[in-house]
């Protein structure tokens, strides 16, 4: 099984490493080389999007859930930031372009059926949330207090 | 700010704890008290539903992403034990119901604009994912090997 707690080592690479792993498609899981297809996220099942997670890389903290889209997808291989895609502004989103609370990634992971995706990222500044908090997730339902 | 790190002392309720908070509606966030309206999920973005995210409350792993209608949520806060809405079957699915992985609420969080929610979970017997994976995000698109 793959391991995936706080004991893992940061991976820093140069931003030419996601043009490169994108171009290639080479990438592989714990079972050995699994192809670029099997990894392609499936976003025919709502309506061209699906659901992203960003997740703080060293705390594990999680920062928000946004959409992407395939641009968007591609954009974050790319250029090795999150881009998602704004379902108001019906537009693609660098995520901290103007705040400067940009998201660079980490590792990327895609769940068992193709329709969501962990970004592990350094979020730059400090805080995901447009409130100033660390993470979008500040309130909490249960327990009350 | 609220502590989300791993040292937040962990929460482990008794089931009916879950029925009080929902029944009440009280809940508190960083500045004070927030009333029940303003936690309430909008399920009206996206024709009724939500996307959750569950994550391990030990190790935070993040362990999947599904997503809830407004009856899945209900039954998350009232049984404590995650419920989601199946997009292909089109019906509530109680998480691990016939598996047997069932998902304990430890904490639940909702994000800035009450469009996704954040699940705290105990994952029981460990693994989330069907095909054995402690994580559904068990594959790594970035960085290649």
């Amino acid at each position: 099984m793959k391991k995936t707690d706080g004991s893992r080592s940061p991976v820093d690479r140069p931003r030419d490493a996601f043009r490169e792993a994108h171009r290639s498609g080479g990438t592989s899981g714990p079972t050995g080389r699994i192809s670029a297809d099997e990894l392609a996220p499936n976003f025919e099942k709502m309506n061209g999007l699906i659901p992203a997670v960003a997740q703080e890389y060293r705390t594990r903290e999680v920062l928000m859930v946004a959409f992407m889209n395939q641009e968007a997808w591609d954009l974050t291989l790319t250029t090795g930031y999150a881009h998602y895609y704004s379902r108001t502004r019906k537009a693609i989103w660098k995520k901290g372009e103007t705040s400067g609370h940009l998201q660079e990634i980490r590792e990327v992971l895609i769940d068992c059926d193709n329709d969501s995706v962990l970004l592990l990222v350094n979020q730059v500044e400090g805080s995901a949330c447009h409130t100033g908090n660390r993470s979008c997730f500040y309130r909490t339902v249960f327990p009350a207090p």
